[in-house]
């Protein structure tokens, strides 16, 4: 069932010609993630802070004094809090915690460090509500995934107190793209392509920075003390290896890492939860993940 | 409490000089391993088949019909049933199933492919006594880890059905020691370093056959059609990296991957569960991976 399940998420991707520029990528991001509404029993409320939007979700019976800190992805160029909205508000459900989903400002009009200091902003906004940063989760999809690490990165070098860990689906660990998958996978992803990569590098980094900047690419980074992170990732994908690659740099810094490889799924699967058993398996894993440490 | 557990641990390793010669280690495993004995309400039997040895095991409460295979680590050169039997009766204990664990034939006086004909020896073995193969898991540390894979591989290429699922405690994936923990995890090991390493292939192998050959290095092999496999490694551990890239390599060919690091574990630490917290943590782990499999 899963078979059938991903193939038809494969159909529907590849139902329409390719995106071509920022505005009909963000366009088309927002199309297919909202194809499959929030659930009705979903409650969400919209909150501004500093010039960044974002947006509170909880499912009946979550608690509100634990909360899954998200970031989309969308290669830093597209995805929104509309286009992820199913993955979070499913996710929290599973976690049985509040949501934050963050619309951290996107490039090519906003470079690095614009997302990295607005993730900041929204970390600090939970802990000016009185959260206590031991009942916060940090995750994050692709572009999302190395956004958390960067911001869990930046807390520990300030020596602010850290989450309590951190969930990455399909992270986006290396903008030098040395990944072999990206060869590899090539064929058989649907979604990612070096190509791709490389244009969104390119719009991330336009202020000058280096793509192995450990800020930008967190495969590259001190990983020591970091909290536990639950990584998840599909073998059908090209950024396969930048997330095998980051579970083994962060397991030799001694962070408790679990790494889930899931057959046959593509990138950021869990966002097709709604119709697509193995993204709920994964949401439910992740959502056990949290609650353990939280 | 971990931390000071796995010191004590450390210190009783290193309470002796290293042993050298077969005879030495042979006895010196069997002696660390059976310090901590079997706990009492686990029922033990001995078998024997076609000259090898093995030994079932039941905790309470268990399910006979359902069973690990299990080989232990020692380079395929030491260890035993006796070294074993506390990380064997426990981890069936975790998973509510009955074990079976194997005194397959040692290097150098049996070089490869004696274990490996005994490992299938054992699987043969519990088919005959009626086991289906989706009520069996396959599991082993160090070199018995090697093994489960060898032993996997070995019936998917004869299209015999398989387990339902494989588990990995710091397998030693690699015999061409290629891996680049074996230099930078090489003082935090108390146990595992590269010449003596290159003892127990050169034993293993002293048949004649190559080191990267997939019959004894695993991370070589074609990987596809593998049943779920659970890996638990050590970030401690100078073999750190054969799990690391083993996983990637199995995840790479669709094969349903969870790989777990645990912070400054050291080698096949489940062994010294009875006085270690994250050893009988993993035993959960790997037991409710089996639960969820068999």
């Amino acid at each position: 069932m899963g078979q059938s399940e991903i193939d038809a998420v494969r159909a529907l991707l590849g139902s329409k010609p390719r995106p071509v520029g920022w505005v009909e990528r963000r366009r088309r991001i927002d199309e297919v993630g909202s194809l499959w509404p929030v659930a009705n029993d979903i409650k969400l409320e919209q909150v501004e802070r500093g010039g960044v939007s974002a947006e509170w979700s909880i499912a009946p019976g979550s608690d509100a004094s634990r909360v899954l800190l998200f970031f989309h992805g969308g290669g830093y160029c597209s995805g929104s809090i509309l286009s992820h909205r199913r993955l979070v508000t499913e996710a929290g459900r599973a976690a049985g915690v509040r949501t934050l989903a963050v619309a951290y400002r996107l490039a090519p009009e906003n470079p690095f460090p614009a997302a990295l200091e607005d993730a900041m902003l929204a970390w600090r906004f939970l802990l000016e509500q009185g959260l206590a940063a031991k009942n916060i989760a940090v995750g994050g999809d692709s572009a999302g995934g190395g956004l958390t690490v960067a911001l869990i990165n930046a807390l520990r070098d300030a020596q602010a107190t850290l989450p309590a860990c951190g969930w990455l689906v399909s992270p986006w660990t290396d903008l030098t793209l040395s990944g072999t998958t990206l060869a590899t996978k090539d064929t058989i992803d649907p979604l990612i392509h070096k190509d791709y990569l490389r244009e969104l590098a390119n719009a991330y980094l336009s202020s000058g920075i280096n793509r192995a900047d450990p800020r930008v690419s967190p495969l590259y980074a001190d990983l020591r003390g970091l909290p536990p992170l639950l990584i998840q990732v599909g073998s059908d994908e090209a950024l396969l290896a930048d997330a095998t690659r980051f579970a083994a740099a962060a397991g030799e810094a001694d962070v408790a890492v679990t790494l889930e490889i899931w057959p046959h799924m593509i990138h950021a699967w869990p966002m097709w939860n709604a119709h697509l058993e193995p993204g709920r398996q994964a949401l439910a894993g992740a959502g056990a993940f949290m609650r353990r440490h939280l």
